[in-house]
């Protein structure tokens, strides 16, 4: 692991989900810019004090020159948004698969170098996009893709936050410091950190592709450097509107991102604060309640489930569903077998190129006069 | 009355809204331009027959001869969008108070006309924007113009209908019929139909208005002639931003048009589904859930009600409220008194220009490449 | 009307419910034991002074002397429970139809003998269980009659108050006064009061009757007369079981009567605080979330219904459901007709019979140390 | 662990819940009664061979002569009731700590001597009842306790469960067949799997303990064996009455745990399908959500989470906050340091005595024709 050290959020989150399942074990570290904090970690985490590193390269360097049986097999990234790039560049140069927190990197730029280094590199990525972990996002995709819904002709996708409402950053608050610095989470604030969540999820369920936007991006808090509030209109690949919204100065809001499709003939709704139900909405008959664990759901929705239906999984399993996922997918691998079409089923390279496209193309949006601004992967 | 007959839905509900509360007789009226029809519907509501009129015309001339004690006091007209102006007009200029149904005209410079004719008539005048009616949108207006939230800075209105996700006017459906055709609703069809309210709500809770405007307005359903969906990025008179987003075509949505409001130390959310909810959300307390009917709100929303906490209040006495109000008003100005500020609050000429404004514009922005369209009343 | 002056809840509620629908006009009353009061009370209602009664035997001697067209068609007794049974009686002797609050009569003594009275005076007789004439609760039946649960298993009703949490008997609070005090109430408090809404709409939906019962009964607040709160087993004529909770010291609560029936093949959930939706669970599908005004409702749902899917119908409406039912019943008589099926869904003196019993029965079993007490019409 | 092979739910539940905080390692097991397949399990979870064992008296007397920085630290025993009592005994004999899965044993009379002999032994012992680790449940003991409800009036308590509404046992289901036998599961079925569930969710929230009660159990199932299903009103020992109501009969229901508990200035509710919200009601203020996660709540709940506010905690985090407890009260010991308070916040032997006990008094209270049944531990 790269990051994580002591006040960080995700990295602990990554940890426990890592190694829910038993399927990926902790073997070393280098999980802090601060030799002995880094050494700190790696005590409080029982590992081996020789695998604990004083950084990324120095662990990269030293486990490729450990035998087979014992060195690690991919390393979990999960420093903030400048830190990303060249210890997962390191690490694939050196034969290890990547597992890497989102936003995939510090700019579109980046992005499209990494996406050529792991497709010559023939390794494993992954990008914790969280939230298409959870089964019933993912019953919510198989029901697009079955038609269930009828060609879709509109997407609301809203991620409200209240966390950054007032001016965090000046009471030296660690995740609000370098969330909202643009040194290190680059052009982006709001839409970088929970903005791209929701386009993710979005183009995630409906399989379709963003091809052009219209956003108004708002600094509220006096004093900040970057977003913290935005709107953006959306149209789709196949002619379908959309409206993405993701703020965090919603006072009083969580975390509760959500989301609504509707087709010809239905629609969908899921949310986060009740992520094991999906809503089914016909134009004709009932509502529908679909749960996490029923009988009835699909094999992808199972296949992401340890629990009887109404046990509430929650964001840790969704989050372990994407490790379990990668790692099986390595396990393949390594044992010479096929993956399964369901292990393959994480967040990858091409969805983290999207994602800083989002970012650039949003903020660049924000600040035209025109209305619309094509999607492009090329600014 | 003028107009309800056969086949109107909104008229069923004026005529239960303005009777419940005792305030209120039905004594004439002209139901239909078709005079038999008139007359059946007369009929069935054991009317006067000599009060069951061909047409508004002849309804508003001979009213105004009989005795003050017999004659109407106001008149109630529900006609479609195309039919509003001339029989208010006519009302007005003949001493009667007017009660209209929304959109208040066919288009902005009626609507401008008939404001001078209110203005200069000294009648009273009400604009049935329902849901303003309901005692915890009135809360709602309370707890901001309290400053329980603190400056907003963020507004999101929605209103999501599925019922015209297929051709439904191609059907014979009455409702649909005139509701998506140019000639009677005017240029607008989901905008002006229930985007109007969406407007209406946000401005009468948070006491701003809209300033500029950025809408993405479409026609879904192949072969409809107004529009059936649209969102609209919206910035208020404070500086803060909001988003509107009406559809007809979200399948499987009954009526739910909620609004969201944040200001620097919470939000606030109401919900038609649940109208006698308000949620009360706080940057670091619980959310609070306040209701209908209880002891701990506003004098306001007790004057709104008739029962007690938890013995719910709907869409009928929501509507009821407004006449009631209305009908207080009149009552007082008969008695010679001072009409109390309770009874004032209904939505009145005012509401129906903006309203009639946002239409106007709200379509010239959905035309226009400019991504921000200036809210005016003179197009 | 008889009873319903000033002070009085249930009487507004029965006034706005009898004439919303336009079927029903006040004409005469008798509001008060006070005449002063009644006089006032009749003011206020624009009534004809001369059909305001000092008593109910005023009203009903002299409107029995009216001609045919003019005179009152039935009455509406809404005072206190002692006072119904007297009234109730003479106007049915007298040739009058009744409407009278449950629970029916002072004890079950009483409710026999009206029965008979009722059975001989050839007229109408409803008895205003609110809870039954919501358009839901009716839809709950319909599924249990079609066998849409298989065999009914399991039936759970509970209805929560938190008003009676303090000695407000003490605090002299009308409402509190009478409704804790045996000489008015009769021998039940909590059981009385709400208890009896409870078992009548578990019997109405599930079709099914009580045939012996368990319970606890406790008087909490210290003071007080009555109980005020109680649980119930019960034993029902198909042999399944259930649980019947009633209380008024559920501190926090408003009035949120629920029910939960279990068969077969699946379960529903009704509950007052979101009253137009029914829960239909699905043993081995998703759970359906029935609508009110929706398409896909029964007849019998539709005909109790006023507005579109989405547009709330509450309290007043399900009351007045009541009203209308009784008066399209008494009309098709006056007409000559054969009133429709869905016109004597109201409820009616064997419902009251059978609420009184359960009063009897119910306090009986909370005093007796046996576990079972069968369910009996002849205590 | 012994127990947990193949097929096995809770033994994978207890797995995973152990090792999600990096305080527990699984080092061996005897997960079958059959060598074979206790191997396979063991070779699954990556165990050294050595370490599988044939039987749990193999694998307690080869552990407790290994080193003691390798023999294992606490045994978690997963098996079906039956086969509770012997393996614990063993291993405290031995000297290991014992996590052990609810109802603690067959029958009351194991139960108190496996009291003596946890006492006798000085080890540590838990019982995982899941549901008091939600830190939500642990924020609503911690209102009770600070006297936010003031004294309590009112505990209603339900456990509703669908899966075994049909003859599973019939279907070859290995849950539904050792659970409906009376030589696995002992004397109860759905009392002893769920009802002390809800019996233990009861006593450790409010802090009371129940005296008397009367129940009503049912086999409702044709064929079974067991109790399938049972409602009990309950006496507690401040004087408060209450109700539990457990039953696997409510087709369509999947394991939504609730329960209110009502004082003299309001209640609270817990719902499992919405386990990170607390319910707090007030007499005369609006509800308020309480939420894992969130700033004001207190130490306890705080301790017990892993992720900010609205980042959803589910079954698996509870379960795992026993664990983590527990594994931390042990290394305390280990590390000659007194546990902190909240460490020792889990399920111990006295919940698991009192637990059997209900299980013997509500049997036999069901039997009973008395009405009320003193609850007692010497039966």
């Amino acid at each position: 692991m790269v990051g994580g050290g002591a006040g960080a959020f995700i990295g602990v989150i990554h940890r426990i989900a890592a190694i829910m399942d038993g399927e990926i074990e902790l073997v070393c570290g280098a999980f802090s810019s601060d030799a002995e904090k880094s050494k700190a970690t790696g005590k409080e985490l029982n590992l081996d004090p020789d695998r604990v590193y004083a950084t990324y390269e120095e662990m990269i360097n030293k486990e490729k020159e450990l035998s087979e049986d014992i060195k690690m097999d991919f390393v979990s990234i999960v420093t903030p948004n400048h830190l990303h790039f060249s210890p997962a560049k390191l690490a694939l140069l050196n034969g290890f698969h990547v597992v890497l927190d989102k936003p995939m990197t510090f700019d579109l730029k980046e992005a499209k170098e990494l996406q050529s280094i792991v497709q010559q590199s023939g390794k494993y990525f992954c990008l914790t996009h969280t939230y298409t972990g959870y089964p019933m996002v993912k019953e919510a995709r198989e029901q697009v893709k079955n038609g269930k819904l009828g060609n879709i002709r509109k997407i609301l996708v809203t991620y409200p936050q209240g966390w950054l409402s007032s001016f965090l950053e000046g009471a030296d608050d660690k995740q609000a410091s370098w969330r909202t610095d643009p040194s290190k989470s680059g052009i982006a604030g709001c839409m970088g950190d929970i903005g791209t969540h929701a386009f993710n999820l979005a183009e995630y369920i409906t399989g379709l592709k963003v091809t052009k936007l219209c956003a108004d991006i708002n600094i509220v808090v006096e004093g900040r450097k970057l977003d913290d509030d935005g709107a953006v209109l959306l149209k789709f690949d196949n002619g379908c509107s959309g409206v993405l919204i993701a703020s965090q100065i919603m006072a009083g809001e969580e975390n509760d991102l959500s989301i609504k499709v509707y087709g010809e003939e239905g629609g969908l709704e899921w949310r986060h604060s009740d992520p094991n139900t999906l809503l089914i909405k016909n134009a004709n008959k009932p509502e529908e309640r679909w749960r996490t664990g029923a009988g009835y759901v699909s094999d992808v929705a199972k296949h992401n489930t340890r629990t009887p239906a109404g046990h509430p999984e929650g964001y840790i399993e969704a989050f372990a569903n994407h490790y379990r996922n990668f790692a099986l997918t390595v396990k393949a691998q390594i044992n010479g077998e096929q993956a399964k079409a369901e292990y393959l089923d994480f967040p990858g390279v091409e969805d983290g190129v999207r994602g800083m496209a989002f970012i650039e193309n949003v903020i660049a949006s924000g600040k035209s006069n025109e209305k619309w601004t094509a999607f492009t992967l090329n600014l």
